[in-house]
């Protein structure tokens, strides 16, 4: 691994930067993209964002979300350094590289990362990838503004979870402490961030709440989204998985499964509060994921069976 | 108004302290108290709290709950110092002080504030009483510990929303980045302030999210709590206020209104996301508030006549 001062020195003895990140991109992909392509552009660099996707659509409120287009794919020449921010493998990139021939600076905060560039900086200690970016701005003297601070900002709260999660540490916060100094909104990125739920999801809640079960003594909440909900509500494409969480807001549950009926089967996230390992579970289906955070795909399955299949692997370990 | 070493001189050249909060407790009263209370007796004060309420069952898992058994109502001897926290005029302290003829220091955030001790300090541009309370340890030179640091966590993050409310500053970080060197685990504080709400909280927020409505182009939504709900759902007593903040994760509104039928009529909350004014429509109806956040009382009033004396007036700003 390279340091972070290798880093901006490549970056220093170099004139074009292609600059992307994660397929799917969240608020700390583009948070540390947008903020590295406008201190690149403050040292006088020509950089540019490489994306396959569009930008989400509660961080247009971002400064460069309208250079984020899907269609800048693939770096413009080869001579260009290509740099990957918050992306843990090639197959992973919003990008297309299968005829670049140019150097990869691959920067990073995740602990699977298959250091894949020529130059790789990853810390894991990093809360986010925007916290390293912090960072590499300042070993690059590029003088913060309000409008790389408010990527920034936006990047570690996505990723701390609203400095809640346990990657949030005194370094994040000391961070958040000096950016706050920019002059940002931070309640209005607060509020773009979490409250911008269409009226179908918020009633979607409801519905999934109101039909929530406790099982094993309170240890497990079970949730449901089906096809019917989806229907009476008229939502044809929404992500959901973030349903599953309002089960660990109950007092004393350790686990909250969400089964959702698909049209190729059922969607199972499961979500542990402390210490129970719901990949355990989910490995034993051929899912997968973290301690605290997996899921599982059955296909060709009804939600009747999978409940039975997933709460008698639950009813080994809770009853 | 005095200055913070002014008010630790005096604590330095005095031996007994009773602290004090505001009746009904919250984490920034519990947290400032417990964590002004340890440094006391590090420095080798004699020092107790003086309630009036039994700790909040969310903030049990603060070192000195146990301390707070609604028994201490009043301060023990005339000669000890009496330290209000958090409590803008003598009226909501959560202690006796009609025979109490000892000295009253008052320490505290709001921005309204009636000056009532014989020292004040009172500090708006701090998040919370807790952030104070750092300084005015640090002022007394009392080296922080784990429990300490927990405590006054929890008061910031009460006070703050999880650092989300425009009271949060680049200080507020500041101190928290240096809490976090304690050996916190701040994960288990959100936890244990934002996940305990009961089975039947969540249920309760299921059926009123599926039974709300939006009005007014979207600008408006509507949410109510029947004594059916709660009947059904065998709530007696609960706090049901912040049912009414989920109206404003809903994209594009600007108001969320929550109807509470009650055993002598209506309670109704009001949220403004942005700048509409909701305080001036609670002030028509004698009610009160601040301009994103207010409320109502209508005794004697069904839950239909009052949604159309509300709606009536909302129409007249939103239509």
């Amino acid at each position: 691994m390279n340091s972070l001062s290798e880093i901006a020195d490549i970056i220093k003895a170099n004139h074009s930067f292609g600059v992307t990140y994660h397929v799917s991109p969240d608020g700390d992909a583009c948070g540390s993209v947008m903020a590295l392509v406008q201190g690149l552009r403050k040292l006088g660099k020509e950089a540019y964002i490489i994306s396959r996707d569009l930008t989400p659509d509660n961080l247009g409120f971002l400064p460069l979300s309208m250079e984020i287009a899907g269609h800048n794919t693939k770096p413009k020449n080869n001579s260009d350094i290509l740099i990957a921010l918050d992306c843990g493998n090639e197959e992973r990139l919003s990008c297309d590289i299968s005829d670049f021939t140019g150097m990869i600076i691959n920067v990073d905060h995740h602990i699977t990362n298959d250091m894949y560039g020529r130059f790789n900086y990853v810390d894991s200690s990093s809360s986010a990838t925007s916290e390293i970016i912090y960072s590499l701005l300042n070993e690059l003297d590029i003088e913060l503004d309000t409008s790389i601070a408010k990527c920034l900002y936006t990047g570690i709260l996505t990723d701390t979870g609203s400095f809640r999660h346990s990657n949030t540490t005194s370094s994040t916060h000391r961070v958040v402490s000096n950016l706050l100094n920019y002059n940002i909104n931070h309640t209005k990125i607060h509020s773009a961030l979490f409250d911008n739920k269409p009226f179908s999801k918020l009633k979607l809640i409801g519905r999934v709440l109101d039909d929530c079960k406790l099982l094993f003594n309170g240890k497990l909440i079970l949730l449901y989204v089906t096809k019917q909900m989806l229907n009476e509500l008229n939502i044809d494409n929404m992500d959901t998985g973030d349903l599953v969480s309002y089960g660990l807001q109950v007092e004393n549950t350790e686990v909250s499964v969400l089964l959702k009926e698909t049209d190729c089967g059922v969607k199972v996230s499961l979500r542990s509060k402390n210490e129970f390992d719901v990949r355990n579970i989910a490995e034993k289906f051929g899912g997968g994921g973290h301690i605290k955070a997996s899921g599982i795909t059955f296909n060709d399955c009804t939600l009747s069976e999978v409940k039975d299949k997933i709460l008698n692997e639950f009813a080994k370990e809770l009853d």
